[in-house]
């Protein structure tokens, strides 16, 4: 089954927003069998949408529209509906009772604009929308779906998995597509493409790419065909010799980030984790508690910004951060062992670098990061290197350190 | 002068890759007033891809592209270009005397597969690449533009603004296009539409988008036309009457972070900045330090996850959590005042909230925040309701805490 997806808005075709609307829908449709052929961008004028709705309906069983829901003069979409399929914007009374109470359960009068989020293309179906007030717009006849959806992501990804996704399984056909996923971290792209590449086998319809973001390398296997015993069993081949050679550099095979593993290891291990942060300034906290129910393990931090809130807050002697630096793996362990007292957790991981632009010297450039690890026992501390950006080392210090608390957890008795 | 964009990749149609090209090159011909109707991605399916640049081709002047030039079988635009433009691809023998001599230099013998790279359509102008062995590809005839070029954003970045440019300024006419944008923070799209509606003046050519994120609404002002001095003082007239009905919840006219604008007010009022954050878990002190040079004004925060912390860390009362809770506006005022005296700060700023998906209440459900702000003499706390689903809730916090400390800095005498 083939599907097309059209991306709404003007903001995308200057270049002051970037789309990931369509990767999420592309991924999910992906995993049910469905087949992207083609992804759309076009602006918030009514003769270019239109244009597009109908070439994407010309070519594709199935289409899917995100943007132009909202109740302001430039959101258009509901408008070009009507024009492709020939249909009335008709006046939705429960529509706008359900609007009106969940302003109200929120203590705040609705804006009378949002009138018009009940105003919606007659004889449409509905998708319920959990986190915003425009619905899904769906128009299923003669063979062929159509189905709209609002731009912002949380909404559009919360319709689609709950409401949209039991429509689209029930169309999708006989071709297999298989897809899994080793997750790394702790290991650069080329040096982990060496060490896997003397044991890959690739079945027939079995690929591999490498997908490097700050938050480590996927590994993602492919496999397509029409027997699904036999693309499982290539993609498992793949799989496991990848496995055997990446060895625990793979810190998942699912679609659970980092900080969900840390989550599991620390649960598991009954232990509570306290961070201390200088050049991340809050980000590891932050992903950290991304994590629903991280209460349970995560007691929280100390951001030692300022040598003074190292030495007050978290006891690193003066002297320490004289003779080492505030940059070092001495003032990394006097950190991650000083916040452990400091909130009386079990585990204190500490980052202590140079994010620049500035503060870089010949001994210590930009991009040197240590990060320290406390037990109420023993402290380590690890020294990386991570490149020349501020957000990019920040970004990867906070990976780095996340990955080492999986470590020293998984080595715990 | 009208543009089209085609992205090509197989790795965008599932959805393993963000295509950020199309922003670029999209962000650098509006700036040269080159309008994108349309952008596509396809991927690498010979088919599909002849089709989407005959298509282009049909719809507008200047056709770009991005992707499918690597050396290796995956990438197949430049057969692609050979079969819409009717011509054969033939091997130059300087390309591969200059790739030969870019490996040599790197003291690296050249894989043979790099000899594919010169192997180029006939009749073609080639766009110089200083960062790739693939180099751009031109057609211009009949009055008609197409450019492919390599999909590794640095790459295509420095082939667009080094050598594509020049030639997109020579034909890029004389319609002139003004972009001016108004950013908001602390007010809803709706209730900001309606504030500012009845000011509204739009002359010829003038349009508004409004752009809501988590981090505020951006009010993006477009003029398009031929006299450059009318379309500037059509933009201005709506600039001015938007900002006299928006007032102070415009925080900035141009690129700038709400981050930035605090960075600015608390360096010009020579003030420093703690953080007290519970439900946010750091992202506040990680937004305040993706600043450059953040360690001017911010001394650093405490990560109040667990009770505990706020009373043993912070100095919040037993009391007043057993009393008000932990999520309430005592308790969002002594985290404040606490972190004031912990670090030794002149201003405290706190958050506090239920950011799902358990832990609410009816009288204080999911998405209940308090944010507290502290002085040496006095404190103040708010009360925010910012939506049901995590994440959201907490980018949220972060900015209403931030746009807090803005308007409490410029009121500071």
């Amino acid at each position: 089954m083939i599907a097309e997806i059209i991306i709404i808005g003007d903001e995308l075709l200057y270049g002051a927003r970037t789309d990931t609307n369509s990767g999420f829908l592309a991924r999910t449709l992906d995993a049910i069998g469905i087949d992207i052929r083609y992804i759309t961008t076009v602006g918030d004028d009514m003769d270019q949408l239109v244009d597009a709705i109908n070439l994407a309906q010309r070519r594709a069983k199935i289409v899917l529209t995100t943007g132009g829901l909202g109740p302001t003069e430039d959101d258009i979409t509901k408008k070009a509906i009507c024009k492709v399929f020939k249909r009335n914007l008709i006046f939705h009374e429960n529509i706008l009772e359900d609007l009106q109470k969940r302003f109200a359960a929120r203590g705040v009068k609705m804006p009378a604009i949002n009138q018009n989020q009940a105003l919606l293309p007659q004889g449409a179906q509905f998708l319920k929308n959990k986190f915003g007030s425009a619905l899904g717009i769906v128009i299923d006849e003669q063979g062929r779906f159509f189905c709209a959806m609002p731009g912002v992501p949380v909404e559009m990804e919360i319709i689609t998995e709950e409401e949209l996704l039991p429509l689209l399984k029930a169309r999708a056909g006989d071709i297999t597509i298989v897809r899994h996923k080793l997750r790394t971290a702790g290991i650069m792209e080329s040096t982990l493409a060496e060490k896997i590449r003397p044991g890959l086998k690739f079945a027939e319809g079995v690929s591999l790419a490498y997908l490097p973001s700050y938050r480590g390398v996927d590994l993602c296997i492919k496999g397509i065909g029409t027997i699904k015993e036999e693309v499982e069993a290539g993609v498992k081949i793949l799989a496991d010799g990848i496995r055997r050679s990446a060895g625990d550099y793979v810190f998942t095979e699912d679609d659970r980030q980092l900080e969900d593993i840390v989550a599991e290891l620390l649960t598991q291990k009954g232990k509570t984790l306290a961070t201390a942060e200088s050049c991340t300034g809050g980000l590891l906290g932050g992903r950290l508690t991304a994590v629903p129910g991280s209460s349970r393990y995560y007691l929280g931090g100390i951001i030692a910004y300022a040598n003074e809130v190292k030495m007050n807050r978290l006891g690193v002697v003066r002297d320490t951060i004289e003779r080492f630096g505030a940059v070092s793996a001495e003032t990394a362990k006097a950190m991650a062992a000083g916040v452990i007292k400091a909130l009386g957790a079990d585990v204190g991981i500490s980052i202590t670098g140079i994010a620049g632009p500035d503060g870089g010297t010949e001994e210590k450039p930009v991009g040197t990061v240590f990060i320290g690890i406390a037990f109420s026992d023993h402290q380590a501390a690890a020294k990386l290197s991570l490149g020349v950006h501020r957000g990019m080392i920040r970004e990867r210090a906070v990976t780095a350190a996340l990955d080492i608390i999986r470590r020293e957890l998984i080595n715990l008795a």
